[in-house]
Order: structure tokens, then sequence, then C-alpha cells
């Protein structure tokens, strides 16, 4: 249950964005930017990273609906599974392996990325940018994993209500209030 | 040494702002929506949850720069150390030893976070928001402290350079670009 009165009936951090839309506009165009917006690393890539923090988070919601845009947007649910279990046995290149590890020191304390983990990324051809928006994507799912559990939001355990949040994150982003849509047409 | 090709001379999240405005612009207006903008929890409340919350991640450079608004706002700069030492003796309100009870815990994890806890800051006065607000902001600073430090930025040890620091954040907030004008006047 939550810990505050959270709008009923809204899943994970979309209650807490209705609750307070002063510090969901920032927190959503900060997702939007590092996730959805161009960028030389795919999208699917910058959901794999986001999955794989708020999975070491052990948060359920984050965890499953990025795990779900990152499904989505590479036609493959079985490699966001691989990912979260063993990324450096799963099936995605060198770099983001690369990536993953940095942000995976990111998720525990940042000062544990070395200059030899960001060279070994740069060997594989990662980018001074990509670097920096990897970092980012850590630091911020270590925000929003926290703000979720943080406030006891309520998390479907359904797998096809986050499959369809994961269509949706993956073709909208995350700036439209897509979750309020269907209580506004009510 | 920065991880990356950040700007020189600026230190701590400025040279990460100054590196890519996009992210910039979201994560300074949260800060200043949870730090700034009018609240039932003063300016100095909120600059020490953040400062707290700063110093539990080790993070050198946020912990003095927000602990210097905290002093500035509050007048007294020994409360900071104080809370920063063990803030069930610090001279701080009821309410806010409850309040930085769940920061502490959000810090760590979002689910160690009990109804016990919230039930507790809430018999001491604290509302829904004050509530929400806190988890945010120690949310927050687990992404600014991972951010500030997973990237290797420079993080000045000269206490003036913090004060000073502290006094334009307590006085401006954090829109405002202080910390580039400097570069845009020379």
């Amino acid at each position: 249950m939550p810990h505050i009165a959270l709008p009923e009936g809204m899943p994970g951090i979309s209650a807490g964005f209705t609750y307070r839309p002063e510090t969901a506009k920032p927190m959503r165009e900060l997702a939007h930017v590092l996730l959805h917006n161009a960028n030389s690393l795919t999208p699917g890539e910058r959901e794999l990273i986001a999955t794989y923090v708020s999975s070491q988070n052990d948060c359920h919601f984050c965890q499953s609906s990025h795990g779900a845009a990152a499904a989505c947007h590479l036609g493959d649910a079985s490699v966001v599974e691989k990912v979260k279990a063993d990324f450096l046995s799963a099936p995605v290149s060198g770099k983001l392996k690369a990536l993953l590890n940095i942000a995976g020191k990111v998720q525990k304390d940042g000062k544990l990325v070395t200059a030899a983990d960001v060279d070994a990324a740069r060997k594989l051809g990662a980018t001074d940018l990509e670097i920096h928006d990897t970092v980012l994507i850590a630091a911020a799912f270590s925000m929003y994993n926290r703000y979720v559990d943080g406030l006891g939001t309520w998390q479907p355990r359904d797998p096809d209500m986050y499959a369809q949040m994961g269509h949706h994150l993956a073709a909208e982003g995350y700036i439209a209030p897509s979750i309020r849509q269907p209580l506004q047409t009510a």
C-alpha cells in the first residue's frame, strides 16, 4: 500500500507523477532526453541499461516497464532476460557490455568507476557522450527506482500490463502523460 | 581527473551541466522545485536533507555545496555538521528527524521505508507532500551524487569556494546557470 495518499489505480511512477506534476515535468523530460531522443546509442541499448540498473536495484516496476520497452525496440524479449541475468554472456555488443559494466558501478557508487573501465569502453568504440549518458542513465534510475519503491507505489505483477506499457513507451517516449489519458477521456 | 573531456575549471556537477545542456535543464529544474520553490518545509530543512543524503553517499562536492546552502539559509553551519554526524541528536525538529530517517532509508533502498517510519513522521506533523518531497529529495540526490562521482568531476577542497557557492544557491536557486556566468562575462 502506498505510504501517502497517491491517486488510486495508477501503477508505479505514474502515481507519483500525477500526485506532484511540478516534479513530474523535469523527471519525464530527463527520461525522454536520455532514453528516447536521437542518440548514437539506440533506444533499445539505452533501455537495456535502464533495465539492468533497475534490476540491480530490485525495482519491479522499473525493470518490468523498461524491460518491456527494450524488448519492443529490440524485437526480442530474451535479450532483456539475458542482460539481467549475466550481461557479459548476453548477445549484445562488446561496447554495450563495457557500458553496462560502468552502469553497474554507478548503480553501487559513482566512485567505483575507474579510468580502466572507461578506457575499455572507449577501445570498444564508446564516445564520450555515450559514456556520459551511460553514467547519467544509471544515476537517474538510481533516482527513479528509489522514488517508485520509497513511496510504496502499486507495482502490478501482470506481465501483459508491462508489455502494453513497453509498447507505448517505445513509441511515444516519456513526455506525453500517456498513463493519464484513460482518466482524462473517461 | 574527469573520465571524459568535460570543460576544464568547472567544479562538480557544473562540468556535467555545461557538457550536456539537454540533460542539465531538467536536472536543474528538478532541484529548483525540490529545494528552492515555496514549500511548507523551509529551504534550510530541504537543503539539510540533501546534504545528509550526499554525506551518506560520500559525495564531497554535493555535501559541501548543499551543506553551505543549508548553513546560509539557517544562519548556522554547526547544525549541518551535527546532522551529518548524528541527526537524532542534532538541534532540529522532531519532524525533520523523522523525515531524515525516511531519507536515510531511501538513500540505501526505497523498499526499506516502512509504514511505521511514515506514521512516525506524520505524528510529528509531516504532511503527505512533505513525505513525498523527502522521498524524492533523497532519490534525486542518489542521482546527483552518482552523476558527480561517476564522471570523475573535479571537486575542490577549498571550503571558501563552497561557502560562496552556498550563498549563491541559497539566493538564486538552481535554474540560473550561475556557475557559467564568470565565463560568459570574461
